[in-house]
């Protein structure tokens, strides 16, 4: 191998409300880490440069200088095209359009290689490299956060499609005429599975006055916030409110994951995000249960592969690590 | 090229109701057709047997001697194998299920080269070599009958998935507790949009007494059949009963549509079937609005083209006759 791929690469999760560094050696080990708000409101050239800090700062923490260092690779939460470094569109992001995000971040530190490449496309690439899907040649990855990412790895390769938007599985139908979604239309697998849409069920059941623990365990945190971990606690705990709510969430996945089998016939499907990590194995079954039923070939319905992500926080900035040396090894 | 692909090959389209054959020449010239009903009740042999008569038909019509056929590939609609000619199972075939169909038909037929493939793959592969989606790399057809059957075209080949099984959209849900389909699910593609779900809603109607020109035009027929022929004719006049209802399957078509591109975001969708093509632009048309909209990337979804299929009754025939053509050319 080169020698450039030898040094530690950094690689970067850069998200709607906060940006996670981490320095991470050839055998993907994370070093260091390094964590700042992602302030969106503060513009493009001030939110690149809170990045380039917490590049800084994990090398810092690491014991290293940056010369050390043989190229960065940030994920972005939009679509973007890996090969000019341009972010054509971040919607979490104010501002985020048409962004030569590659050139201003490698700008601001010293030159050194810097690579772009979607969230969760790096997420089903960690997965594949090092998490839950070693060695699968065909997977979906479904990242269910505030919104639902996805990453499609075709013949052991990230499927970009023909204008660099696949796997924008959010946005793809599965209750037409449901909840109105961010997007504007109606029944997005967002709409009725992402942490947005549970916590919007949540919080409707509470302001109608149904019976649930939710209150009691929100006083808990200082700015009474629905975390992932406050609902997992009332999951499993049966509360009357979470537990159809989340039932309800994972019913509609479980359907959306049926609809993926027939469609691409994957090896396998891995779920992460955080709902599903803090609630683990209890998130995953009950949707596997009904993605088999929607697989069209029930009779071998289970040889895909229905799992939970294993890098858990760091999936997307393991990816990016993987990316980052894909990518320098391709030029040496 | 091999002087055995030089010789003209038989394309079948096997159906549940009908097998149709044709002779094709190297320069995708259909020489001459022959018909039969399929008659699957009859039992999977004496349905072989049918097809090997419509091939020896067609050859004979051609003017030809068996001996001048390089090889035959039939569709089928169904799960199966291409690779070991199984025929895994045809639902809508009677007893089709682990059919060595190729061996079979082979046999049947002097022991000429055999191949098969899923009726949609065809299909697709038939639009991308002569019909609409000539030199498209990235594509997905789809072929609205009594169900709906994809075909998923990926770097320029037929994507089969990692089971074979890839590409059964009409199983994909869009109105999740919808409509019942045939799978035993709700709200599946084909549940809302397939001819099947077109003349339910129709003969619903006409039970309940709407307002249609329906009966009318339906005498003209000895056996009072809906055919896609007069269900463009009552839609072209604003029946509205059938606009009504074709409006409807034509939203859940494109919301289905707006996912697709969402999803695997190829370079173009191609619309086929009967009723599509009984009506041409004027149903492809609503279906691209729809489907544009449901596209997350807004802005730049008319990269996509959706277009109307070419080939018509012949896209599953041709298709064959070029699977047939790159069977072979593999062995010469």
């Amino acid at each position: 191998m080169a020698q450039a791929t030898d040094k530690p690469v950094v690689g970067v999760d850069l998200g709607g409300t906060k940006v996670l560094s981490g320095v991470v050696d050839r055998d993907y080990k994370v070093l260091a880490t390094a964590k700042r708000a992602t302030k969106g409101e503060t513009g493009v050239d001030a939110v690149v440069e809170r990045i380039a800090k917490t590049v800084r700062d994990a090398v810092r923490e690491a014991g290293m200088d940056f010369g050390d260092i043989a190229g960065v690779c940030s994920a972005a939460p939009g679509a973007l095209n890996p090969e000019d470094g341009i972010v054509r569109l971040a919607p979490n992001i104010e501002g985020w359009e048409d962004v030569p995000f590659a050139k201003l971040l490698s700008d601001q530190l010293s030159g050194v290689p810097v690579f772009i490449e979607n969230d969760a496309n790096l997420g089903a690439l960690g997965e594949l490299t090092l998490g839950a899907a070693q060695g699968v040649k065909n997977m979906v990855g479904i990242f269910v956060g505030t919104g639902i990412g996805g990453g499609i790895v075709l013949d052991g390769k990230i499927w970009r499609g023909s204008h660099m938007t696949a796997g924008e599985i959010g946005h793809m139908v599965v209750l037409a005429e449901g909840p109105v979604c961010g997007c504007g239309n109606r029944g997005c697998l967002e709409s009725v599975a992402s942490r947005t849409a549970i916590e919007r069920d949540i919080r409707l059941g509470l302001r109608t006055g149904r019976q649930s623990m939710m209150p009691e365990l929100m006083k808990k945190d200082s700015r009474e916030r629905l975390t992932s971990g406050i609902i997992a606690q009332a999951y499993q705990a049966r509360d009357p409110l979470v537990y159809e709510v989340i039932t309800r969430a994972q019913h509609y996945l479980g359907i959306f994951i049926g609809s993926v089998i027939n469609f691409i016939d994957p090896d396998m499907v891995v779920i992460g995000g955080g709902v599903a990590e803090a609630l683990g194995e209890a998130y995953v079954e009950p949707v596997r249960d009904v993605a088999y039923q929607y697989a069209m070939n029930r009779k071998d319905a289970r040889n895909v592969q229905i799992v939970l992500a294993r890098l858990e926080d760091h999936a997307a900035l393991l990816g990016a690590a993987v990316y980052a040396r894909q990518r320098l090894s391709r030029r040496a």
